[in-house]
């Protein structure tokens, strides 16, 4: 039985793609939500608590498979590719697969501009702190303007839709927490770029990821550079 | 054939990555070295240039195998895990596997105050510069406990070496540019750590990358936080 620990819907960014996946590939799983009680907590944390037993790291996302816990979305990832390999979560074509693989792992390490000025948030609507960010941040533009240019060349010229590499793949799970931020910041983007937000939130995954997001009304301060409180 | 993109020798921790890891598992492959010509370098520089033909990210390391490129050293290891599947690159057993794909991905994640404030300096001795990180940067002490723990129970509890899987895997071609810090900077480390540090810099592919590396004698400043010249 595979249990996914994760942290806040609306914030956590990490343990979006995981759940996302799995919802998608119908895989079951059980879902362990842990609050984040603090930023950059120390061991006394009840997250800290709770997630050290199952991941010496101390975050989320870590799936459990009967007591073997796999720690970090890529790692998580590659064994759920693995071990439900009639759901071709990776791409069939070994191309295609490299070309994924690629793409996440610049996703996995890189976006660091976009990731900072613009944390994922999914019920707030903040156009006027991304404008900001868009003025003041040339790393945010270049960022955007990087996955601007992968989207639209995956869309348009390699796979033609509707997903990144034609069907849903890793790499949709992976880019849509990124997808939140665009819509949340409003950053400008391109409309073969919107259409393909617009077809990732439409995922079922998805929607139930946003919902339950939309449902948590759990406001946390350090998460939150831009509001002093909600709505 | 096989191509591989990779910046200086000296400075370059990811490219030593998958440059050590196909030594080491005796797959052919040509070298392409883009020398590092500036920092955050804009399409103009000779690195730039040469880097975006391959890669729209415009970095290093990149595999290129037949006119497909791949790029970011996570999914170049995964492709040449695939490609090379008798090289036993990942360890065999499954669960062995999931904890090896979790410490890559930490590492391809995290660390981040060791990597900042510990660049990867192969020819340089550093022990004062490595002192004061250590006094002032708690998270350069959290990041070197992280990995001592990691380390330890590999090799003590799960595997008992001689390398953190028993034999090599692309875990330990991951964690030898770690080495090649905690050598520079002379971070103290406990007697199990030390040890295996010793037997990363005696693999073979190791040794080979270093001996390029101190034959460079390629001075760039903006990777030299610590030193005005060299020698």
């Amino acid at each position: 039985m595979l249990t996914l620990y994760i942290g806040n819907k609306n914030y956590s960014s990490w343990s979006m793609r995981p759940w996302v996946l799995m919802k998608q590939a119908d895989i079951p799983f059980t879902e362990e939500k842990v609050r984040f009680d603090a930023f950059d907590a120390g061991p006394e944390t009840n997250f800290k608590r709770t997630v050290l037993k199952v991941n010496p790291a101390g975050r989320v996302p870590v799936l459990v498979d009967d007591g073997l816990c796999i720690w970090d979305t890529l790692a998580i990832a590659e064994y759920l590719a693995e071990k439900f390999p009639e759901g071709h979560l990776w791409p069939r074509d070994v191309q295609a697969r490299a070309r994924a693989r690629s793409v996440c792992a610049e996703m996995h390490s890189g976006f660091t501009a976009l990731r900072t000025h613009c944390p994922m948030n999914i019920e707030a609507s903040l156009p006027q702190a991304g404008a900001l960010a868009w003025r003041d941040h040339p790393a945010v533009r270049a960022d955007v303007q990087r996955l601007v240019a992968m989207w639209s060349e995956l869309l348009q010229q390699q796979h033609k839709g509707p997903m990144l590499f034609g069907e849903f793949s890793i790499a949709d799970a992976f880019f849509a927490p990124v997808c939140m931020r665009l819509r949340t910041y409003q950053l400008p983007v391109p409309g073969v770029v919107t259409d393909y937000i617009r077809r990732v939130c439409a995922l079922p995954g998805v929607k139930a990821w946003v919902d339950d997001a939309l449902a948590e009304q759990d406001f946390l301060d350090f998460e939150e550079p831009y509001r002093t409180g909600r709505g």
